[in-house]
């Protein structure tokens, strides 16, 4: 086993700017990255929220390789690595492996329904066992209402018993605190991420690791805060205010309400643009956001100079 | 409007033979084509049950150009080009018009559940659009079961008026012959496929223009004579065999089943080999549903020969 730090706390699953011509926008996209890790965050690229299953293979490799090019540390990075074709997870995990990263959050196959434990067992054994990094580590990616393909307690437990130093955490997106309290009593030092920061400090409470959260991508500082403060007596209050904003953003679809917000803070209508099958929010509904988020105090700081 | 004949009757989404390394094997395969045309079958490449989401789009370009540089006619072909990312489905799409095949069937996107209308017109629009081929003929994919992501009358409706010499049919695997009925009802001169020779008299009674169905990769020959005869006063009685076959096969995984099927008949037991998530049957199933299909008289006539 190759000992290395474990990545922690707030990550946000990085949305991806396109152009209006939906290509991607490598600068944009890095000036974002820069931006997140400067508000306390890591980069879990490539998530749901990064519209990942609408990218190319190419698409992220590329990507990928940009931000490592810039400069930006990849022990902060958990790239989403996980397809439908065991030779895209092979090939994506691989090549974010050897270029250092932190780890790599792997959703199952998720086209066939109803498939078997012993067939997502061996669907992610064929990734580790081809890819055969001792440098790679695995987070499962549990997010049942989008994949509708759920990865259960005894998959997980057959997967830490044969690859210990590999498996070595979850992100859990089922929305269902109940999930995530079961896996955290059942897998002792299993780093379990909530997979949104309405659920950030009962995990910390309870022994998680942090979370993966879609409005990290515009509330990073905040939820930065509550990860690092979660033993202090501002604790309940932060987290109130946390979910306040959240259940703002959310009374909207998540990915365009984001780059709304991106959009008006960075000054850049271009922002807001999303691939189909995803739509971007209409003009009067992204104001409507962002006016929302005004009254409740909302602000994006240091965004602008870090996007120039 | 470039005129084309239009590809009828019976569809076979073909299996992928892999070798016992996962690896995808164009001899088996182009064997396996042969032999379905030799029994009256057309070719829904990568379909569902291809594995086609198991594949990378690499490897269904190469397949398919193997096909077609084996000299089988692309007008005897609708493979499947629709997946998650929207560069991916037209990479797909103009490429197998380019090689001339009949038309595509097409997935919408369907890691993302719940998206909207606009969304998947959307979808479907920047691929035809971004395609920009006159010959291009698109026939929609509806499998809620396994897509979780529905195209329903409305959606039609729109993508009919907008693209009428594009949008030619669908292959309507909602398991549902009220959905199937309504759109008959709804699109007259639009080509509606049943997803399973269950519907196959129904369909044809009611406008239909044939059946893509998974058995036809191990029943086709049955399976086309109804096609042909469906008016005739057997076609009751050969309506009943049909199913009676189906029911058998689908006691078991579907995919499992048809590939342990094809081993069996073709003496070859790689036959049997799925990629994760899938498993193969274990061999008593394999022995049992093969048995199970020798009482009530099947047979892959010309199985052999072609596959040598």
């Amino acid at each position: 086993m190759t000992e290395r730090t474990p990545i922690r706390g707030l990550l946000a699953p990085v949305v991806t700017p396109f152009r209006r011509d939906l290509t991607v926008d490598p600068v944009r996209y890095l000036g974002h990255c820069r931006w997140l890790l400067s508000q306390g965050s890591g980069l879990a690229v490539f998530g749901t929220n990064s519209e990942a299953n609408s990218l190319t293979v190419e698409e992220r490799m590329e990507l990928l390789e940009g931000l490592v090019a810039a400069g930006l540390d990849p022990q902060r990075m958990m790239p989403g690595t996980g397809c439908c074709a065991l030779f895209d997870s092979i090939r994506l995990t691989a090549h974010a492996t050897k270029l250092g990263v932190a780890g790599v959050l792997m959703l199952p196959p998720f086209y066939y329904k109803g498939v078997s434990d012993e067939g997502l067992f061996r669907s992610y054994a064929e990734v580790i066992e081809r890819v055969g990094d001792a440098r790679l580590r695995i987070y499962l990616y549990h997010i049942p209402p989008v994949a509708q393909v759920p990865l259960g307690l005894k998959l997980i437990q057959r997967l830490l018993q044969r690859y210990p130093d590999t498996i070595v955490g979850i992100k859990d997106s089922s929305g269902d605190w109940s999930n995530t309290k079961a896996m955290l009593d059942a897998f002792p030092g299993f780093e379990v991420f909530a997979g949104s920061e309405e659920f950030l400090l009962a995990n910390m409470r309870a022994g998680g690791v942090g979370c993966i959260s879609a409005t990290a991508n515009i509330n990073p500082a905040a939820i930065h805060r509550l990860y690092e403060g979660w033993r202090s007596t501002y604790a309940d209050a932060a987290q109130a205010a946390l979910s306040e904003t959240r259940r703002t953003v959310q009374k909207y679809p998540m990915i365009p309400a984001l780059k709304a917000v991106i959009a008006h803070h960075a000054g850049d209508p271009d922002w807001s643009v999303v691939r189909p099958p995803l739509v971007a929010l209409p003009q009067e509904q992204q104001a409507a956001l962002n006016a929302a988020l005004k009254t409740i105090g909302f602000a994006m700081p240091g965004l602008e100079p870090a996007m120039a």
